[in-house]
């Protein structure tokens, strides 16, 4: 889920909830808060706090909330999943802390010391270009053995690696496994991932429930319908910009386009404005999509 | 300057101490505390402040404190910077906000755009490794000419990158330009940095500070001397375990059984023990420098 | 200002948006925000410093924010000044550090030990009922000599003690002397104080900027016509459950009634409900003046 | 516990350590930091987690440590709860959020809304100078069927209460009934009371340890002589200076002059010198006890 900003450090608190909305009538069966497409790292503790809140209460006993909890300093990551737990969240989840260089055995000792410590069950986050380090697929099939580790969300994008990760956990089918890209959802579900964090599921969360199930359900011709509307918005939505930030500028472009909410961005970035913008919008009003799935 | 801790969330004030009487009689001409090598990004913000506290206490109007404010979050990083202007330190030091990829020009405007909003100098720190990102050199002769900017402290340990840096920024001789990797300390200076900003100074301050004045006064029989005592330190002291946190593991295990200070580490590392901490040990007593310089 | 909230922890940002166009509209001169009234004290920092953004955002150049930044921790206190200060506010409002039992000698030596430390101008707080601390005549006049201290509010509502300041200070015009109960505005005014901080102000805004006016200009007639609408709204409005918590559970209720924002309170109060809260309701439809005024 | 201080903002750790072996040698039975006497209020929230920190860190399993939260902000103090929970902490121990004027009954409705959100057991503190509000003994008599609430502390110093309370609790012995003031720690014990919480017990546990045992035992002799030495504290050292601090700036003078501790004070109070100072030191070279028992 994206976080709704009117500025670089003030949450669009209406268009929180009329995201929650949309994306509750959408199907979604959780909601993933303050990760990557959350901006999460970005925003400061009182904005990271005030989402907690929000959602939470929005959510209730209807939605489980995961939370990222992701930090340099293992105790503020802590201290925030205290936080989530105390409002009522499902789960928390956490990259290594990035910044400091670590071997995959260094990284496996550090959770074993750690991951008791949290305060609600523990998520993985698999995220080689944010934090310059890959949860090896050996290291997160030990993980899962922790007993406080409930699952990993893979957003390397990488078929092979999640390949090898969903064959080593297929004795451990309680473990949860999960897929970022949208890109690859069907691949992924069809090679036993539990579900898709979908960062276009903010914007059409009927569109990636419905691949999710199709490609659940292996009904191949829903599939490949389906799975081609997806890669058109990643075309025209996710293409604007520097490569690092096109598809998180695009989203929240594309978010406040549709009425949505607000698109402005926590820092280091800055809404997409002028010509990308323009394309945008007119490439939510060609796709028939727009009207019926938003 | 290294961060003593005695666990990974707890200070060793008498340690912090005895550090700071340590580099003051070593001639050091300013604290650099909360960087890669204080383990700034690891350390909690409760921590964090206790820190500024107590060596901006320590340090009175006799040294001039640099504070590491690097965070993904640029709010949380203006609050600390806050804080450090409260303690009266002199300057803070920033990395881009990691996790978030950007580009050169994404970085630049990043810069115009916050920079003025820091409450202190700001110097750039370049750490490719630790996030991912190298300020460019063209970006960085750029960036000095914003009105908060003062200086930029280059860890990369590339020295066609220094040449080059150093080169743009031979007209603005005022701008500060600093080296981290003690190893090319000299060749450094001689290109034209205005200082060095070295982890094993913590341990020897006297060899650096001599380092660097010969490498001014281009005294070449003393750089040979001392450039080979640092190179010796570097490779006794800093090459155990794995090779991204083997430095880091290596000078706290050293200033440990040096006496000057506890050597725990803040997660998510771990101090040294058995064979690698004996060896640094045995390689300390045989130093003859260790008994004089220390 | 009241700090408008949907639950204890939750700010109402709509309402808190619709209170100040409603404020802005009926013509105050500045805002006060995170006083008493403000329930600043029970707020947690998080949204304390929510509250902080989403008002000076608002008010930009057209209106002075003046914030409540009263803690038991001095430390605290000037930390959420310089959060203030960051966000742009004009200055920051503060009452002893409470809790602490204090001689009049202790608070002055206690002022002119830290009153310089405060990022912004700095107006004294006096409110002997929640603090347990009367800040004396003498006290407030040597006060005003300090470099950093603009002004004083006086919430006593004591008109002895008022006019035994006002007449103090007169040789200090440029200290800004402000009142805070609303019943004794119009003679404050005549006695000399510059302005009125008065809670029934943020239903009523004109009736209260009209009543300031009509003291200001010694004019008796629309004195006597407005004070009587004040006293007729202390008398419907604040008078329901215990004595100390009335005034400002009726202020929040008459605020939700009259559609202007959220009624929730923040801990450790709670909103009226059933009886008292239909009383405020049939007063608010009663008085003619809702209609026009609000 | 007094709070060692070697500024207002900074621990003494060195001297924390001293007087936590100085507690234990002197047979304390539990650790109460964070209260009245450590400052509690008066301290920032890094310093207050500072001291949890490293007062948990040396308890260990030997000694329960009971941590004082009171806020004005009730959200605040559920924070430091938490914290104190996960850094090992017995119980917490909180006064009503002053600030706010409050009735018994929503005193005690409060308690029952938020006591179960509290991660560890609650014990009420009865503080009426402090916080300008009494727990009725009715009310006490309430709280104590609360299911989270352990216990109340008691520092009114006003017997008739005290013997009420314990009345009203003698069906409920499980609740633990504390006093304060050390001038009548002997008839209380000899009400009901569990035990004591003095001041003076941070200059010579032993002589509090041995007053209580006493008492529990009912050996009058050993009261009226032990009982004898307390007063004669209470008359030389804590009565210097204004009378609402007088207490607190003697028990850290004199922990200073003892060796045991730096005695700096949190603002707003300031520490004692001149005349007072000198004539705690001449009080305690005289006693005797001095010697024997620090």
């Amino acid at each position: 889920m994206v976080t709704p900003l009117t500025g670089p450090d003030d949450l669009d608190a209406a268009g929180l909830e009329r995201l929650l909305q949309h994306l509750e009538q959408g199907g979604v069966s959780a909601l993933f808060i303050l990760g990557t497409t959350g901006e999460g790292p970005g925003l400061s503790y009182r904005l990271r706090r005030e989402v907690i809140d929000r959602v939470c209460d929005y959510a209730g006993d209807r939605l489980p909330v995961l939370v990222g909890v992701a930090d340099t300093s293992l105790v503020e990551s802590l201290l925030l999943a205290d936080y989530a737990a105390r409002k009522g969240a499902a789960a928390v989840v956490t990259t290594c802390p990035y910044y400091f260089p670590m071997s995959q055995g260094e990284y496996l000792s550090f959770l074993e010391r750690v991951s008791p410590d949290y305060a609600l069950p523990l998520f993985l986050y698999n995220l080689p270009r944010h934090v310059g380090f890959s949860i090896g697929a050996k290291t997160a099939r030990c993980a899962a053995d922790l007993p406080n580790v409930w699952g990993l969300k893979d957003s390397s994008g990488d078929l092979d690696y999640f390949r090898e990760v969903a064959g080593l956990l297929r004795e451990r089918p309680e473990f949860s496994l999960l897929n970022g890209p949208e890109q690859i959802l069907a691949e992924t579900v069809a090679m036993g991932a539990h579900g898709g964090v979908c960062g276009g599921a903010n914007l059409y969360p009927k569109l990636y429930v419905g691949l999710y199930n199709a490609a659940r359900d292996r009904n191949e011709p829903e599939i490949k319908r389906l799975h081609k509307q997806v890669l058109e918005i990643c075309d025209l939505v996710y293409t604007h910009g520097p490569d690092g930030s096109s598809y998180l500028r695009g989203i929240k472009c594309a978010l406040e386009l549709a009425g949505i909410c607000a698109g402005a961005m926590a820092e280091p970035y800055s809404a997409l404005t002028g010509e990308p913008r323009e394309k945008i919008g007119r490439a939510l009003a060609a796709m028939g999509l727009l009207a019926t799935s938003v």
